[in-house]
């Protein structure tokens, strides 16, 4: 499972279109706070492995790029307990 | 634009994950209230057009598949609005 106090020192990449609050800095860009955590992790996991390619894809594909499974959870665990 | 009101006629596809409050029914539905509505429709709009194929797409494509994009703007606008 995720480590939100882990994930907390993940965001780096994130913050600047999600915040540290999670709130989407542009209409275009989704609210993650209060979200779903398993949620969060099967869309972050979409945009690493290519399967989302509409709409925001295109910035969030590099984004997850590098980030493990495990990074992910943490991420997940951050943002959906806020 | 959405509109709320006519985007509450809209639901009926959506409610049995989503509620009418927007709260996913189990961790792996995203929570949909007080969403951003551009990311809403982009992220159903990518759903229909068939940019998604990840996580639940596999749900959610059939459910977006015959929606018009005036549906899309009015189910955002009400599910944004929570």
């Amino acid at each position: 499972a995720g480590d939100a106090e882990a994930g907390k020192g993940k965001i780096g990449l994130c913050v600047a279109c999600h915040g540290t609050d999670g709130k989407g800095i542009m209409p275009m860009y989704p609210n993650l706070n209060g979200q779903n955590a398993t949620y969060l992790e099967s869309a972050l996991k979409a945009y690493r492995d290519g399967n989302r390619t509409g709409g925001t894809a295109p910035i969030m594909a590099p984004m997850a790029a590098n980030l493990s499974d495990q990074d992910i959870a943490d991420i997940a665990a951050y943002y959906s307990q806020l």
